[in-house]
């Protein structure tokens, strides 16, 4: 019907604007919630629930989850990038190495969704990839100055730390609440096994291609139910 | 209506019993290939269309998703308390320590419901839990064998090899086909990290009782949807 009525998103419609930038911030609200409880598999209509918004509502909102994934999360890929250049600032390469990882491991074990986000790739998602790539700049430099020092081991590879966060999902994930300190204990082990001398060593590294192709299965996986889960 | 007509499962009814029989089989079957496909959050209406049977005939024989468990990953577990056994066999215990970890690990990345097993508990899955007890007595002795030739770090504690599995069931999941390799360097960086002389002090472990009750509520959780996702 073409009452004459604008359309929530049309310009000059002021109120109803402000009610889609409403339902916009109420709806990233709700999926801060659900995916840091729930992590990533969540479905886009547990978020609609939880925001108290219509699933029709929440795809105008948000067409893909990707995009919802940007939104709610690239302030969280900022603060990972933070954490680099924190890291880069440490007088002593290792250590800021080190904290380094400690800090990226705690923030995935405070929050389930982005627990994931740092295993998976959302090419669309500009902002979040934006931050991702800003951080794997930093930490490309970061490994270099530590590998310097001679304190790190020389076949550790950037995919590493891709690998390192997959483990530490695994535990976050598996143990949450009930034992939300066990992943200290496993990243801890897995530093004390990067520092210098080498125990021995190393299975080659999965290589960049094979590992972003599983990043972005898991990414594409989270939009499409688990199988056999919507029957 | 008690015409006479024998219950499928009742004593005496031959051909019917054959055809629960089959389905049992092929239900199983379907399970295996399915959970090792999609790990254990897979639905039981999904192994039902696997194994080409109603999802009535599914909840006749497998009531629960535990006992369905129960049937299809009891013979891997007796694998796993095989490769315990083995493992103790060794004459050089550190070495033995180290296979163990790895040829578990490997049955984990071979099925990524097994994967998912080795970090849950199914308390009424008798048959499963009966052996992964036993394997657990094996293991006691084990890393008390490896500790004895003080190649294993003190503080190793046996929630440890279930942190790496949770951690490994990580990798695997992530992976996937992309890196199916993957894993080996993640558990190869652990197993370094355990040999003495440890490298420095390690968080407490979790404990016994909070990991159980993380282990439990995983699998209870497998048997109920994923939040959000049956809408």
């Amino acid at each position: 019907m073409t009452t004459g009525v604008p359309h929530s998103d049309g310009p000059g419609a002021q109120p109803l604007r402000s009610d889609a930038e409403r339902n916009r911030e109420r709806i990233i609200a709700a999926a801060r919630t659900v995916f840091a409880r729930d992590g990533l598999n969540a479905s886009m209509a547990s978020v609609a629930r939880e925001a108290g918004v219509g699933i029709a509502t929440m795809f105008r909102r948000f067409p893909t989850k990707e995009e919802l994934v940007d939104a709610v999360f690239s302030d969280r890929m900022g603060a990972y990038a933070d954490a680099v250049a924190v890291a880069l600032d440490d007088s002593d390469p290792w250590k800021g190495f080190v904290g380094y990882i400690e800090t990226a491991c705690a923030m995935q074990a405070a929050d389930s969704g982005f627990a994931d986000v740092l295993t998976m790739a959302f090419p669309t998602a500009k902002v979040l990839e934006q931050r991702r790539n800003q951080a794997y700049e930093g930490m490309l430099r970061l490994i270099d100055r530590a590998k310097a020092t001679g304190r790190l081991r020389e076949d550790f590879d950037p995919s590493d730390l891709v690998l390192i966060h997959m483990a530490n999902a695994g535990v976050v994930n598996a143990t949450g609440e009930a034992a939300p300190d066990a992943w200290r204990r496993v990243v801890a082990l897995l530093v004390q096994s990067l520092e210098t001398p080498a125990r021995g060593p190393l299975p080659a590294p999965p290589g960049h291609e094979p590992l972003y192709k599983a990043m972005l299965r898991a990414g594409r996986d989270t939009s499409t139910p688990t199988p056999g889960r919507t029957d």
